[in-house]
């Protein structure tokens, strides 16, 4: 440990300000929590890099606030092109299919290139943190020491890392030498007028050299290494990623084409008859990437470890593409970015160490970019874990609940492996010549696993397991219980994140969709869908409910701080099946609808599904599986994934939920596990 | 004309930064014309001022990429509440109308305070004039002197200005004197979340006095008048505002209500049985305004002229209020912004000074704030005038298109008097205690004006007339070609804007509205309804128009300088009626889809009325009124109005409308007029 340096605590320290890291970065942000994020390199990325969004990326963006900026600025991918040889081994579009599945999001995946997205976090964080959080570049940890003794501790500051602050020099970005032979291409799209706001990052850029060679120490309750493929983190915690390497080259070219190629601002995969594959990726600024597979009959070199790339050139990768695609023409006069891989497919032993150093991203898993996976699963790594952070950071939950990171994360990046394998390998393989050739790909299930790879490509089909948070019953000992609750809402599934349509506020018919109410702010969500009010029946259980949420020792009262807004821990909301003119927010219990003295009621609480003027009908009953004539209750996550499906009335099971891992306020804070 | 002082030469000198002088500073950023931009104030405003941004106004600001700002933040009126004494004269809710008339817009009318408003105009101006435009504020005309000689000569710079930069005291807004009794309401607004960026603003404020007392000659080829109800540059030219001063005085609030009145979201007309009438807007940050009808019985002082308001005070409005309401009980613990007026309804005399010199926005029309219309007419003034200035400054176009800015603004500007003098006149009055009640107002009259008024509040209904931008055939003489042209495009109508539904990309199946390819940046359009191309009919006469557009003396040629992109000055798009999957770009010629010798072909000009994926099926031709069996050709100007409907192949006429007013490039650039 540096003598006479400097000690500075925070709750949490984040390593890498990639998409990872930001993600993190902007949930402790939005909730508060005393954060810092550094990263060696001295500035963010301009052009190149992973750059496909998922609708669940995008779903995830909405909730924190610039899902529109991905959205407007963005290139759409709407449709998928399947060309392959036909009989006379002549190149032909041989089928289309939807990009993104239609129905399973409001979003559909769209395009753009890192340095954009990283943007948005960057002002993200700027704003919820009003300016007190920022990725400070140029900084590298140098020793990482955890405490094992004060693990359990809530009160704790078990970590500690010394930081050191790089000269300008030192953490210039290296971006080119992912090419070996290193021709520098010209990088414009940072001057062009998506990314105006980049000025400020150049400059302060310059300013690295004020603080350079200083060492400082940091004591933090948390950690984060989001640090990449090469994580440090993972190799001070002795962790390993486990898995193996492909044989695969695969060029990557990010060109403005010139070409009579029909389909070229379509996603397509074209397979040619003898030369290998091409996927097509259409971007923003008039920009398509190529990913093209680089024979292995050209391959050289050390087959073991990493294959030597010197011979890969853009004239070489083009070329490949030009065989591949022929009869149809292609060449380019601006050329943004290029590179070449040959990537291992693996994921990490553990994903914490005694869940006080947590790893995401690369960090802990890595595979092929085609698929467009590995930025959203990373970023949805931290999604995942954040709120979790500053829920047990602020006191309100006990650790408990930080185990679900490795549980619920840790089988995604395994079925991200597997897809990614088996994916690689159809589209890597010489297609078929007929229903005998079977050493060759069958083009028809190489379509039926790009359609079902689009499920799981969404991010909308990830389903977490049982634990304190997802109350999913036990399916071996209580099929029947399992069976019975999720029948109430038989579309919104326990362990999934909440599906969405329009629904109307009562208090001014303004259409919202469902998720656009469930902002990222780390607050649970408690929706009571009491069915249609009109019935007696309904309204009463409805009232019988609220009775004891407004009761004096309710959980809602219970699990919130005594000088806390009242849905600053757990929200509630309702959305009702009667007409919305036939009601009033008045009709509804107050406890629907807090009272605040400086504010009035709270108009935002209570919806209705019901028709409306201008964005149609949700349905929200029939689409969700909810009847009108029973209701529910839902439990949301503060990251949108459903917890709990109950009966509308009963209130013991909720605070039964709630108190398994929460921590009642204004009483001792001792944990309760 | 001071000695010694600098001269500076500008092709526009703008005077008035409120939304009728930033729209146009817009303009002209985006047409990359010279401009200056002054105002006396030395911050724009912050909070309070009018509000309502109509559908149409929306649409214009989508137009030049910031809609979705407006969109987001503000509060969104979707239902207007009609409420009345019932036959025992308590009051009750008599009817409920749809705030915006469905199907009109993709937008809805919102509220959001002028502030932002402004900010979007700043922030766009910034970004389209790459900073070389900015507001200039503490400075004041003092002296304009027209050289009557050169007026029509395009290359002179016929108007000298005289600038004085004042001081910061001087330039320092006096906001809250609207009261005049003067409780200075703390402004919180620009310190909330919405505003982070105005920080600059506030500084550059205190940077006046620099050049404080100093002045400058300007002499400009152009100017606008955009200088308020007080207009300077009015009083200069000698034009009077003609019209009357109304009894009614009206006390505005805007607060955060606390309140059991059920509506109180809910943009709600209120008239009591004997107390008046309030009109309740919902707004953005939980706020309301109130606008309160003060009896003419409280009137004291000067009827003639203006009237004594010094007993006007929050509490007298709020006492005004609660009368009104009862028996629904209103307080408040914040007030945001309050101020009383009595307005007269007045119309400029003239709108422009020898087409070099024009007025806009409230310099020539001031009416009541109620109908939410002000801010949106003003806008909409300099929208119309913006890029006819540009056109004519670049050369592209000769003078006589200018004359249209009178003779198309002056008549909305009375459309909206008249409106404003009806709407106001059945708002104030007591309502009709029965059918014999002749002095009283009947509800069911005013439930019918105010379903009439919201298509004039829409601004979607403004209709241009004919002139040489507005190929209307004259009614009396050619009755049966005006009816023959427009039923072409039945519902596509001659001198209003073109209507929009989604309609898809055909290279890459995006589905877009029709407007959004619309851009504000100078250019006219001619989009291409070949209809059903996949008859034969139909493909040869699109061949046959395609032949001749693509001719080497076409009017796209023309035209358009040598120098300039394909579509700097005519942009053709088409849209067809075939199924997209059917087609691919190079099924069209060439001139439909340009080729560029760096960007390839143009992907974004050919698009498809088909069904989407996930955006519905915009039904383009059905909703227009086209024949997929006949087609036509519709020519857009600049800002979405429709100039003329053709048959597909008639070029001749095509050439003949443009020839009208454009003037021939890479020649003399003589005017033709």
């Amino acid at each position: 440990m540096a003598v006479g340096a400097q000690t500075d605590h925070v709750d949490v320290l984040i390593v890498g300000a990639g998409p990872a890291g930001l993600m993190m970065a902007t949930w402790l942000a939005k909730c508060g929590v005393k954060t810092r994020i550094v990263d060696k390199r001295g500035t963010k990325v301009f052009n190149g890099q992973a750059d496909g969004l998922q609708c669940r990326t995008l779903e995830i963006f909405d909730s924190f606030g610039f899902a529109h900026r991905a959205w407007i600025e963005s290139n759409h991918m709407l449709e998928i092109s399947l060309w392959n040889p036909d009989e006379k081994g002549v190149l032909r579009r041989s089928s289309r299919i939807p990009d993104t599945i239609p129905g399973i999001s409001r979003f559909q995946q769209v395009v753009l290139h890192q340095g954009r997205i990283e943007r948005f976090f960057l002002d993200a964080i700027n704003e919820f943190s009003e300016g007190k959080v920022s990725v400070e570049r140029g900084v590298i940890p140098t020793s990482l020491e955890i405490d094992e003794k004060t693990v359990e501790d809530p009160e704790a500051y078990p970590i500690t890392v010394n930081l050191r602050h790089l000269s300008e020099e030192e953490a210039r970005p290296k971006q080119t030498a992912t090419s070996v032979n290193g021709t520098v291409i010209q990088d414009g799209l940072f001057r062009s007028n998506l990314s105006p706001d980049d000025t400020a990052e150049m400059i302060k850029a310059a300013e690295l050299n004020q603080k350079a060679d200083t060492v400082e120490i940091v004591k933090a309750k948390y950690m984060l290494g989001a640090d990449g493929a090469h994580s440090w983190v993972r190799k001070e915690l002795g962790f390993k990623l486990e898995g193996e390497s492909t044989d695969y080259i695969w060029g990557v070219l990010d060109i403005v084409p010139i070409t009579d190629f029909p389909d070229i601002r379509m996603r397509c995969a074209i397979h040619s008859a003898n030369s290998g594959s091409v996927m097509v990726i259409p971007r923003e600024n008039k920009l398509v990437r190529l990913y093209i597979q680089l024979t292995t009959t050209e391959k050289i070199g050390d087959q073991d470890s990493r294959a030597d790339r010197s011979w890969i050139t853009p004239d070489v990768i083009l070329e490949s593409a030009q065989r591949i695609m022929a009869p149809y023409k292609l060449s380019y006069r601006k050329l943004d970015w290029w590179t070449a891989y040959q990537i291992g497919q693996r994921v990490g032993s553990s994903f914490s160490a005694h869940e006080r150093v947590f790893l995401a991203g690369d960090a802990v898993h890595t595979h092929s970019p085609k698929a467009g996976q590995g930025m959203n699963v990373s970023m949805q790594d931290s999604f995942n874990l954040g709120w979790k952070i500053a829920t047990v950071v602020k006191g309100l939950a006990n650790r408990s609940i930080l185990k679900t990171y490795e549980s619920e994360r840790k089988g995604i990046a395994k079925a991200l492996i597997d897809f990614d394998h088996k994916f690689s390998r159809l589209f890597s393989g010489r297609p078929a010549k007929d229903i005998m050739d079977e050493e060759g790909i069958s083009m028809d299930k190489f379509k039926e696993a790009f359609e079902k790879g689009n499920m799981f490509a969404s991010g909308i089909a990830v389903d977490y397991g049982r634990s304190n948070i997802v109350s999913k019953p036990d399916p071996d000992n209580e099929a029947s219980k399992a069976a019975k609750l999720q029948a109430l809402a038989s579309e919104v599934k326990l362990g999934m994140r909440i599906p969405s349509v329009k629904v109307l506020n009562q208090s001014d018919a303004r259409p919202w969709h469902l998720q656009e109410l469930l902002r990222s702010n780390g607050t649970w969500r408690v929706i009571v869908f009491p069915g249609n009010i009109d019935l007696e029946g309904q309204k009463k259980r409805m009232n019988s409910l609220c009775d004891k949420l407004s009761g004096p020792s309710s959980f809602l009262k219970r699990f919130t701080p005594p000088s806390a807004r009242y849905d600053s821990v757990i929200e509630v909301l309702t959305v009702h099946a009667a007409k919305r003119q036939d009601h009033e927010i008045f009709d509804f219990p107050e406890v629907l609808r807090p009272y605040d003295e400086v504010d009035g009621w709270d108009y935002n609480k209570i919806f209705a599904d019901d028709q409306s003027y201008h964005e149609g009908y949700g349905r929200l009953y029939e689409t969700f599986g909810i009847s009108p004539d029973q209701g529910c209750v839902v439990i949301l996550r503060p990251d949108q994934y459903v917890s709990y499906i109950g009966e509308l009335d009963d209130y013991e099971s909720l605070d039964g939920f709630f108190s398994g891992f929460l921590i009642p306020q204004g009483e001792t804070k001792e944990p309760k596990a």
